[in-house]
């Protein structure tokens, strides 16, 4: 279940650093190289299949849009449902939505109003590609909660340790890291 | 490997419509409730992955964003890579575009110009949730040739058979559509 110390070092070999992107002074974390390496993206998924097969969850939630690509492959390794969480103006549906704080300005989030009613006592996963500040996260938790499901924890394939995002998001949720970047 | 009668209503009848979305006179196909329901989420990646099992395929490239959904999940399922085709200014790395006409103006998706480049002679699955007119789905197919690599199909978990989208994709390759909506 736990990942060796040679699985997680090939893993982060797999992610390509962006340096500048998208403006200066920001390193941006590719995962597109890790997600067109079969062996990579394999070794990644796998891992979360085994750590969540005992959860008992009914539900993958996923962040619009990089957690859609890990949430939706985990779902249907676990065989469960699916569902998206979204910026503003994207779900055709009744929505809930969460307003967060950006470094400059408000951002929000939306989840259908009934997102997880197919279920009785949803038991939610959300997951994500990479939490910073965590901003993002914080308010799909909240929204989760809101529309009556459980988000039971929240996983990001990789943590920029060096921010207090994770720290936050535990308040609320117990919070999972696959890859800690320094 | 072909769905059944019943399998077919049982997807058709998971997806919403939702009427007036994005604006008025539109009826809008949400794949949401499908994707909620684990049963008809498994039914129709084991019939994806049933089908592409024998293509011998590299990658499935997925269309931003809800073709991140099917398409990284069938990716995991056939234990191969994921390549994700965005919308303008999203991927970091460096890209190639391709601009595509709408019903009112011009858009443009972009790939990485190495994304295929892991593998020699990659063959590739295009993947989508919808194709009604085709303009990005014409301009992902042709992005994936540009960087090198064959598209062998595209895939769509539903077609809207009284716009032309398909005849015209059909001229550059094979078109696969799991359900017809009239």
């Amino acid at each position: 279940m736990t990942l060796t110390i040679q699985e997680k070092t090939f893993l982060m070999n797999s992610i390509r650093d962006i340096v500048d992107f998208p403006k200066p002074g920001i390193v941006f974390k590719d995962i597109t190289t890790l997600l067109a390496d079969k062996e990579a993206y394999g070794v990644l998924m796998k891992h979360l299949q085994e750590r969540y097969a005992s959860y008992e969850l009914t539900h993958v939630a996923g962040i619009d849009a990089r957690g859609f690509i890990f949430g939706a492959a985990l779902a249907q390794m676990l065989g469960i449902g699916f569902v998206p969480i979204r910026k503003k103006g994207k779900l055709p549906y009744t929505t809930v939505s969460e307003k967060y704080t950006l470094e400059y300005g408000v951002d929000e989030v939306e989840v259908h109003i009934d997102a997880f009613s197919n279920i009785d006592s949803p038991k939610v996963l959300l997951i994500d590609d990479l939490i910073a500040t965590g901003g993002t996260a914080y308010a799909a938790a909240n929204l989760i909660n809101k529309v009556g499901a459980e988000c039971v924890e929240a996983c990001f394939i990789m943590g920029l340790d060096f921010l207090s995002g994770q720290s936050k998001l535990r308040d609320i949720v117990n919070v999972y890291t696959v890859i800690g970047v320094d």
